[in-house]
């Protein structure tokens, strides 16, 4: 069986931007994930601040990016990753249908998994559903929109978007008193769905339904630990230090998976870093043999 | 005198995509450096792994990192500061000609500097000199290219050389016996010089001169604890956490000057963390007044 260098998990601007940098560096790589890299990158309306693509609607940035990829002469497997085994000095990988790879390291690329969509969630995720306030604030502008808060951290974001939104709700699925703006109005009430035609129309809770123009999904996820057992966790993300290593030796992670902000600039940069220190720790791993 | 939500130093990726990310946020902004970004990045040849901008130019990104922050109005003050003088809840700013400024946060994005260069260096930078083989090494392919490396770190930076050169000489400026692949040619000498006509002819030593297409300069830098009194080092680079954050509360700091790898794409990825760095730093304590 062939054994890369690196595997690397997930086709988003992370997973990508590791892939070249591993290409520049003579690695060869398998990377795994969606042909069509991420759904959450092509379904963003506008993204304003990823330096050098001013104002880039996301299925452009998308499109640049897949031909970025392209151009390298990095090929896209699909695949989703059910298991990573840790087999002393590589990896064994188990794909969806059982196919398995093998790999001297891995890169961790795969995003926080969003839970249990609400009803309507994905349907208009782009479309009025947003899971990023500094992203999509500016496309509120004078319009009323709801923030679903899953911890007191998105306070801050329901304050932010008073800036921009005429009228802000605030759903905190927490039990703590939230202290955010006069401006922002606590409902306490439980979401149930999201309803709209074409674009979103309205929030249903347990009580009453409320007509908005957007709604704000703000939430961490469940465990990647899953995926790869004895990876240790900063709940719900992977543990990482500034190099992008994890605890496992060989093993690294980048973008959405180790934690905030979810920001495609972010999330790039560090997957090169991860791509840097894999193909180090490669390296290394050849002067000692 | 204005009283700035948050002063950036530095012009480069890092800096400009904080201050682009600021600018969403609504925060006031004071961007401190070279008009025309960072010399670094115009006088770069061809950068490979910039995702979403494939195979560009040194000038060519330059042109799109500063017209996507003039798209976003965000305008830079030409300044160099010499000091930051931490006031309690806020810093004074002392630029080059005694100006001062005043800012509640402040972002540390002002690179690694070189050190004194060679006679020649600033003159051949990106005809022949580089400070980066993952970004360069692709120009020299067949070539003679030498690598001056001021640690053991930049051995591996030497044996990946060797993948595209023809010839590869390696100067340590340390004790230590070079571990490096046989292809490597060890020269212990004294670079005193480097010698070009349009581009990079020769590397003059202390004893020989030697004849090369390129010049590898792998080197770290002096500290800038003397820029911000208490600054924690962790030499000669500024000490983050992940969140960008320094050890003096409303300084944060990103790109080059936070360490390795010195890569465009993971200095604009800090920068984005570190601005929303600040955003929320800034947010805490207005809610706290």
């Amino acid at each position: 069986m062939a054994r890369y260098d690196v595997a690397i998990l997930g086709t988003g601007p992370a997973g990508l931007e590791a892939a070249i940098t591993l290409k520049i560096r003579n690695k060869s790589i398998l990377l795994l994930g969606e042909k069509g890299s991420s759904e959450k990158v092509a379904k963003a309306h506008t993204i304003l601040n990823y330096l050098g693509l001013p104002s880039v609607a996301g299925e452009d940035m998308q499109a640049a990016f897949l031909g970025h990829v392209k151009e390298m002469g990095v090929e896209i497997t699909e695949d989703r990753i059910t298991l990573v085994y840790p087999m002393g000095d590589y990896f064994a990988l188990q794909g969806k249908n059982n196919e398995i790879y093998e790999a001297s390291t891995v890169i961790l690329a795969c995003g926080v998994s969003a839970g249990k969509p609400y009803p309507g969630e994905n349907e208009y995720l782009g479309r009025g559903v947003s899971y990023c306030a500094t992203c999509d604030a500016a496309l509120y502008r004078g319009k009323t929109v709801a923030v679903i808060g899953s911890s007191p951290k998105e306070e801050v974001e329901a304050d932010f978007l008073t800036e921009y939104a005429a009228k802000v709700y605030y759903f905190p699925l927490y039990k703590a008193e939230p202290k955010v703006k006069e401006a922002v109005e606590v409902i306490r009430e439980i979401p149930r769905e999201i309803v709209g035609q074409m674009k979103v129309k309205s929030l249903v809770t347990d009580q009453k339904e409320y007509p908005v123009d957007g709604i704000f999904i703000l939430r961490e996820s469940i465990s990647p630990a899953n995926l790869l057992p004895g990876l240790e966790m900063d709940d719900p993300h992977v543990k990482t230090d500034r190099q992008m290593k994890t605890n496992v030796p060989g093993c690294f992670a980048c973008g959405d998976i180790t934690g905030r902000p979810y920001q495609y600039i972010k999330s790039a940069g560090e997957g090169n870093v991860a791509a840097l220190s894999a193909a180090a720790y490669l390296d290394e791993k050849r002067r000692q043999a």
